[in-house]
């Protein structure tokens, strides 16, 4: 049976490595009518709320949260969802994950029905769609799941989404599944070691984008929410409600950077480990980009898994050759022309020991402006360095994301600058080289599972598909709206 | 020729002693489209905003601001005014003084047309009904002005409102003209002093709830905004576009407690300035309940001009017996059993030597929950009064206020109470007595000046008439809805 | 019995109107050794502790605080009073009102015993001065009384000053009464009300520099420290031990701006309440400098009892004609050429009814840089005034403080401008007079009662005189160190 | 040629990574009398020192910076280094590392001279000793040098000091040398280059505790400062002015936890990299207790160089098992019932494929409570890991630090408990090993250059000696004082 969602499963679900930005919170009483409870803050989970703020949310059994970095939209209190609204059939929450490709139409067709939109974000967007779509006065009861499937035929994507109603909440994927969402599971620990259940033991829900959220309530990773479906929540349990298609013959989309560098490492997509894929990407690039060289090394922290993948594959020893300064300062350090001059590599210190007079090839997870892997090459060579071979275990970035990552502009990217005909002379390294889209997708699409999710296996979906829409210019829809 | 209102102008007529819970202003360039800067804070205006936020606003030239007194809604910046939202036909600011009677009724009817509402503001609220109403697709410009009479025929009253659009500011006041609103205007000083313009020298109008905020930016009281009157200003200047009449026989309903207690002394409502329109109150109440005593004070410092009127009536010295204590603390004095059990007066010190061994007139403007007054009676008879009689200029308020005054409910009321029947006793004082509700009517309509408003006064409009509802329970409308 | 200071007690005595800047406060639970609580933050006293922190004075039952308004030593937390030290005898926490004439002198002595100063302020000077002298080896024990009794004779002024030493207060007084200081008694509530004590009902004793801070605490006014006392309070009672004497043929030296300008109006200093006094300073000013006028007013509110002695005297009507703004924005108002050509007296408004088309007398208590009044002059002529008059209840200020009142350099004060020689043509006054220093002592001594303080009285004290050297330049000691 | 030590070389310096609680620094700007420049906030470096208080050190030349993590005294901004006191001879200015061991004996002897100290640092101690001894009145001079050789007479160890007078700065090193101190060296950047020289570009000499800090000011290591060492850093350059000797037949006793856990791996003392001695560390635990496992991997990020030796140096694979999560909220997650039984490794995920089914060995550099590792244990074996061995790579703290090292109670300290007789059994492992305290001292002793700093060899000091106190309980001098 469904219990309670206390608060302290829910804070940690709010996964500050995905947005430092801002915080909101909302939990509901459950009750008919419910009482909502809200927080928002600016910053950190941990700083944007204030500790005696958080107990008004004990009281709640079920809840939302979000932790925002800001794509559309500064980066205002305003903006910060979840977004709550109140309708002619109760008040709904709503968090989301992603950008509506058709925001801008969107916006128009809700303004033409009457509507003023108080912010530039796509949350009160999406309320005010599900508020206005179907027509109300032909409706008797609020039915949200009609008005879902109403919104997910409006935008096809790109948006995780949460909805909470009174006591209930709808777990949403958009058919093209670009961005991640993933279910947990609260077993009591009484259950779990049969012993009697104490204050606070519990069983429930949670959802949230990455898996590596779960741990830290004690939850479970349960599944995934399938691109198109509608999960409900409720005190009866899960429910897989329905599963909106995409158009004939497209493919799912799911966004590859989230496994190249968004995701925390220990997160699951798709059945398997963000980890060990990055790990493959770096045998992949060991196939495609071997390097003569006596030590392998990686730019800490993300770039490690597929340092340690890639020197595997080539038997060379791998050893660490950077150590990350956690305190830099951000504010003071003005750079003067001295600084600047020295090109100092201030986030890092060389451990020196471990290269000096050797051919070191650094594996990086990703190069998008090309500013901060120049100083590191530079910093090698002056403390010992023979040679230093870059490898890089993604393709270029080349095209800006309409779909809620922050990827720089066009011209800010290092492939689109004429210094990428000599990159390696750019930055300074001896060699430079890439993974290929095709390494890439093979090193992603050769560790899924191929029979996931049975649970909903009645269901024809296929399954594999990824969008590299930033690497290659393909978008997973047609963005002329 | 209207040219600009700078930011020193504006800021001013935030009258910060309307509302210290919240601020916020909204300047726009007056380009078409227009960029509209926002700043919103807690707390009083002088602190809400940061010094180089204010710089933001700087390339205005027109703008609205508000502080807020949260009559509903909870405080927070969400239902910080003004509210702007964006519609088909561009962004609208909002501000307004004043509570909808009808609110229920109205957000029911918004919400009917599909629109969800984010906040418990009447502001969105009125934003909401303004983008609605009447039906979009039928027009094919915004026409502002036939949305705000709609508005208007919607709810009569009780707001006054300013309406910022692109270039254009309206100023509306509602039909029973409950909450005030007056107009001035900006002289350029190079012209008052036949000296040449210096930078920052500025004309143009300024619009504001009290008159009195006026003086900080060099303005000079214009006039009011009458009683369903809708002005334009605009760079063409000041121009009254409508009156949008009350329901047939029934009379304005200005709120007297704004003359009672509400509002600054300096400042001017039909003609009359609130410090005189006390004094005669004062004047008044000597002639209803005149006292055998000593000398006449006041509770420092509203009910001090009606001391004044009172003891020059009765030809009695005026002393002043209480010295206010400014720093009085909030936060850190517990109060516990002894200082509960002394009572005392800790707001108030007490300047002996003007009434030891005398009988003491005490004027206070008016009592709400009787809980302050008390203490100040044994303070002054402690300290050697031989009698302490207390003159309320107003009468005994019995009735909640619907239409934006933060009046405690009925039960909190100390008339509404048993103990009232002997509250000289309860208050510990030798006698009390209020002023007569027919005797504040005539102090405050007796100096009304008879042919005010010439410039508007081609339209027919009784003038005199007020909301005495928190007095005798006579609402203006009904609130049945 | 003496039995607990408690912390309620304790904290409105820290006057805010005495000091701004800084607050702090320091306990002890009276064990010995002793353990001491100090709170020390920035701002007025309210804002100064966060209420977490205050819990932790609970356990004392005696403590002593201070608020600043620094004239010596840069505002900064480290300055900032109660001064505890430790010494060889145990902790002492030293908190002082004034200034020392002869501070360089002494901190270069201390210097040259090998002490490190690490402040430069009073405070810490005196208690390393108290730590050394007599020498240390020469003692069994502390005998602090000793060593204030030498501290007193190392400099005769200025100061008042709160010693604690694990059980014991003493409370002291410099031998010319340069600051003030006064005592109060808490008595229980049971004992006055025949009724059982409650918890926190308490008997005790507060010291203050000012006995309006005693109402707060529910203690009464018990009498001053004398010009060169030392007064002990421990569980034992309040105790006079001894009176340091000043050298023969030096009068008192009470600060006479105490009277002027400084004090709370409800404070008593020298048997007379301050707001008697600065009536008879009106009274004196209208047999000095009467004038042919309509009405009489305050610059509120320090103006107020003078303007009302002026008035009573002349029989001349007291009206009031500015109004305060109590929300002055100080921080956003960028005075541009506009506001600065208006001259706006943005503190104010007038309360034009009650002056147009006559002359007024304004009272001032004193005027210091002469650039506030130009602006309410203005103000009032522009409203309507026929003549504007300044009367000023204090002669011109001449000349530097160096005993702890903050004034304004010599070339700051508007008496030592040559403006000053038609000082009514320069703020635009029809005419400016003030009051003699004559006049102003015997307004001010004519009032002392000459059988104060029985208690002490078998000690020969000749105590009427007073510190004018602001006025006359007649400092009460050499200067010359 | 000395010029100046600007603002960006000196900030980096204060080495977040050695205390976080406060931060300080003082700056000179050379002139006789100087003009000393102060700052001091709470927090880490980059939040204590709001940006425009930094512009107030731009005009020093010369300065002395520190940050805290308090041992003794609590965490008030009072006892915030460097301490700046005024003497006879002007103000000198001192920061110091550690804690002295004898400091209860010295503070009686400075308070029997008469002073009273005001905090309970440790810095304001050696101020008030440097400014008491030798006795003032026989000197005419101020003679710093004396004193401070005065100063390391009175006590034996331990600190690191940096004293700031006028225009030069002196850096000193305990007789023991049981904390840190070395120099760095700013070479302009033109002469580097060959270029001419920008502005900003700079030569002068740095000091820290630690040379990982001169990286981001672009100085070079220099070397250290020795044990007893008196280093005078003026515009003259850089001056060796004395070494005072131990007592006859002690060795030096340089902290070694600064090696196993405190320092950052970058640093250098000793002549080796501090990274280099864990990774020895780990080949000599694999020597002392190798394991027959599957994979070898870290505790992430402290041990990872041991367990990269431990495994290199038998031939096992090295994985990573365990994810850092940077964000783990400290404040909000209150551990309920629920979440104590569940035992969550809240700061770490695992990274599964890497270890289940697999025989891990686990390296960690030290244990000290044992409460963080028995629930990784517990992750790793409920997410497949079938056996978890713990390698340790220093011998279990049983003893107290006196010199600096905030080390728990023995209490506290596992080696302590009954428990720690089956601590394998105890915090769920299935086998548990430490290094030896030989083995520790053979793997740093082991990698000591010999002929180190030939720039002072002509003075005979036996270089290589540690104390293992906190190991051993052999404290390096007698603490009974």
């Amino acid at each position: 049976m469904f219990t309670s969602l206390k608060l302290c499963y829910l804070l940690p679900c709010l996964c500050s490595s995905r947005g430092q930005e801002s915080a909101g919170i909302v939990t509901s009483n459950g009750d008919n009518p419910p009482t909502y409870n809200t927080l928002k803050g600016m910053g950190l989970v941990n700083n944007a709320f204030p500790p005696e703020e958080l107990l008004k949310l004990r009281y709640g059994n079920l809840g939302i949260g979000h932790t925002r970095y800001s794509t559309t939209g500064i980066s205002e209190l305003q903006n910060c969802q979840p977004f709550v609204v109140d309708t002619l059939h109760g008040k709904i929450a709503v968090a989301h994950n992603g950008e509506l490709v058709n925001a801008a139409a969107l916006r128009k067709k809700v303004m033409r029905h009457g509507v003023g939109l108080s912010t530039s974000s796509d949350s009160e967007l999406i309320t005010q769609l599900l508020a206005l779509t179907p027509p109300m006065e032909e409706l008797d009861s609020p039915d949200w799941v009609a008005r879902i499937k109403n919104l997910m035929q409006e935008t096809p994507t790109s948006y995780s989404l949460l909805l909470m109603y009174t006591d209930v909440i709808y777990a949403i994927r958009d058919p093209y599944g670009n961005r991640p969402l993933c279910i947990g599971r609260l077993v009591p620990v009484s259950r779990m070691q049969n012993s009697g259940a104490g204050e606070g033991d519990t069983e429930g829900w949670v959802v949230s984008s990455e898996s590596c959220s779960f741990q830290s309530t004690g939850a479970k990773y349960y599944r995934e929410v399938m691109p198109g479906e509608i999960v409900q929540i409720s005190k009866d349990g899960i429910k897989s409600l329905s599963i909106v298609p995409r158009p004939e013959g497209d493919l799912p989309a799911f966004c590859i950077f989230e496994y190249v560098y968004f995701a925390r490492p220990d997160s699951i997509f798709e059945g398997q480990m963000v980890y060990t894929v990055r790990q493959r990407c770096g045998v992949q690039l060991a196939i495609e980009a071997p390097t003569e060289a006596d030590v392998v090394s990686t730019v800490p922290e993300s770039a490690t898994p597929a340092a340690l993948g890639y020197a595997s594959k080539l038997g060379l020893p791998y050893v660490e050759v950077l150590c990350k300064n956690r305190y830099v300062g951000r504010t003071f350090i003005q750079p003067n022309t001295r600084l600047r001059q020295l090109g100092v590599a201030k986030k890092f210190g060389a451990l020196t020991d471990n290269f000096a007079g050797k051919r070191v090839v650094l594996v990086d997870d990703s190069i998008v402006r090309g500013n901060t892997i120049s100083p590191i090459i530079k910093l090698l060579k002056e403390a010992g360095a023979t040679e230093v071979h870059i490898r890089v275990a993604s393709p270029p970035i080349r095209f800006p994301c309409y779909m809620g990552i922050n990827i720089p502009t066009k011209e800010e990217l290092i492939a689109n600058k004429p210094e990428f005909q000599d990159i390696a002379g750019y930055i300074g390294a001896n060699s430079v080289q890439y993974l290929s889209v095709e390494g890439l997708l093979s090193a992603v699409q050769g560790g899924i599972p191929s029979l996931q999710d049975k649970m909903i296996s009645d269901k024809p979906c296929r399954r594999v598909g990824h969008c590299t829409a930033c690497l290659t210019g393909k978008y997973p829809v047609n963005l002329e709206w």
